[in-house]
């Protein structure tokens, strides 16, 4: 079968073994697959992701030698059942899940995997036990932004706002403007949304934003004060002995470069909650002192649960969420390669999706 | 009267003004008073201290070119009370207090502002409303350890640890016994302990630490293992598919030098979360994806709240703390500045009270 494979820094389309479902495996053919910033990263990157994984804890499950297919936010259709499946759904059946296959040496990561190829080829094999159906008719390059949508789900979840909560999202990607649509699932806000594109800023407006910031001319921390949200710890303990309730800030970070963890710090209201979703890969200079003072918590986040999986899928298929906002572009595999040249200058682009059947 | 003042980067006894309490203030004698680690960075970075506390958003209540009297860990008994006060207690009550006065531009730290001057002295004046008796004919060198106590009480107050955490406390100084005082008073274990000093080691232990590890010989993180928290995500994953319930990591960093958060993201536990009470004062080099593949969590905290200082008080006078453990040496005003640097280099000191009496 055919797929976009990277070979050493080089994405091209090539011919690769058959996609075989093992034991609980069903075989399905790839209706769209969304291209992430992880993939981005990883066509230059690959031998760091895995020395990272490896620091980290994770086990060796990909070789970087070989070609790798790619792709993990996939929507696909049941096309056969392996062996030992109990066939809860029809060939036929659309489907998504989350990236995650049982390998012999524990979970792999489907399109990080050498074992499990990603969606960036025809076929694909998936876990049954993970499958969920798509729901309501939904468009399945719709179906496909539910992985990146659980990421917002779950960074919301754990920065836990409350009723007096006033958001900010730092960086209006694909991550920052999940995170803006889970806010306002949630009934979150205001939402301060923060990014240099404006073809970014405009997107983070139709999903809600109340105050959309250029960094580049005004600092996003300008907004709080007409919030509520305490400038300082002494302000802060001030008003606490006057018995008025201040505003807390939460914080999502969605950025992930260098220096945006010590703009933080120097910058976030005092007890601000920091939630980090953008995941910085190169080393990074802090003042901790900074945090001690202020007594900031960050909370490092990573995908989601299955539970945050599939509430997600919900939301998409009861159109509580505008998946136009996202799809800025489909492609065919022989197109993939510039898709991917493209998201590294993003311009007006978001989430562009593969479709190898094109 | 007679206080040991900073006068540039060196400590000597000088006479300075007498105190004079102003509306709502008491003057007090001080009868001890504990030197802090940040009393002994002070000496050398005050400068650096206060530029710092500046960035983090506190008003400039320190003028580093005058005379400084430190002392934030004090007893003292009420000679006389000041205009407007409501004289709560009288003249001979022994009293602690947070640390804190009302100055024109609003919250001032005692010990640590030119208006306010520290209880490295005959005499202070403390605000009325902050007063706390002490309890029990507790000692007053006891009492004293009131504030850095509170310390290890907000810490685990934030921490949270419950039923099912192991906890690690890194830094067996004064703030992380504390800290070992407060998690066995919540009763909270095991506790695993790590120190380079035979001698904090030894004290950890009285505390009743279950492990004690000289991180020259051990890592502080393989004792988790022999406690059933997970090594890696994969392994906390396969867990909760199995059903099983592992326990979770809360780690005190009480170190607060650089390379101590990078050696967290490095080697703590997946889902661990860190509750950083060492103020870390230089730049630090952290790589953050390694946080978002664990999914840590840093709390960095400050101080306490009043009900905290007042909670561990009163934990003191019940006798709940041994404060032997804690206090290894009392010392005047003249040989205030050698206990300085004997505690540069600590050797068996723990806690070193100045009584200006002597």
């Amino acid at each position: 079968m055919k797929a976009v494979v990277r070979r050493g820094p080089r994405l091209l389309v090539a011919d690769v073994p058959d996609a075989v479902p093992e034991a609980g495996q069903v075989v399905a053919k790839t209706l769209a697959c969304g291209i992430c910033g992880s993939d981005l990263h990883a066509v230059h990157h690959l031998e760091h992701t895995i020395e990272v994984g490896q620091r980290s804890g994770a086990s060796k499950t990909l070789d970087p030698g070989q070609d790798l297919v790619m792709g993990h936010e996939f929507c696909a259709e049941i096309l056969d059942h392996g062996p030992g499946t109990e066939k809860r759904f029809k060939p036929g059946t659309r489907v998504v899940s989350t990236p995650f296959a049982f390998g012999p040496t524990g979970p792999e990561l489907i399109g990080f995997s050498t074992r499990y190829r990603g969606a960036f080829a025809e076929r694909l094999v998936l876990t049954e036990a993970l499958l969920l159906p798509v729901p309501n008719g939904l468009d399945s390059a719709a179906a496909a932004l539910t992985e990146p949508l659980a990421v917002g789900t779950h960074a919301v979840a754990i920065g836990a706002p409350g009723e007096r909560s006033v958001a900010l999202v730092l960086g209006c990607g694909p991550i920052g403007l999940a995170v803006i649509v889970a806010l306002k699932r949630r009934g979150i806000g205001p939402i301060i949304a923060a990014d240099f594109s404006p073809a970014r800023r405009a997107r983070a407006e139709r999903l809600g934003a109340d105050i959309v910031v250029d960094p580049a001319k005004t600092s996003p921390h300008a907004a709080w004060s007409g919030f509520d949200v305490p400038a300082t710890l002494a302000e802060m303990g001030q008003a606490q002995m006057a018995g008025r309730s201040l505003r807390d800030a939460v914080i999502f970070e969605c950025v992930g470069v260098p220096g945006m963890l010590q703009s933080l710090m120097e910058n976030a209201p005092p007890g601000a909650h920091v939630v980090v979703v953008g995941a910085c890969t190169e080393d990074d200079t802090i003042l901790p002192v900074l945090a001690i003072n202020k007594q900031l918590r960050f909370s490092f986040v990573f995908a989601y649960s299955p539970e945050e999986f599939a509430e997600t899928l919900h939301a998409l298929g009861e159109g509580e969420i505008d998946p136009d906002v996202f799809l800025t572009g489909a492609v065919g595999l022989d197109e993939t390669a510039s898709a991917f040249e493209r998201l590294g200058n993003p311009g007006n682009d978001v989430k562009i999706v593969v479709e190898p059947w094109r």
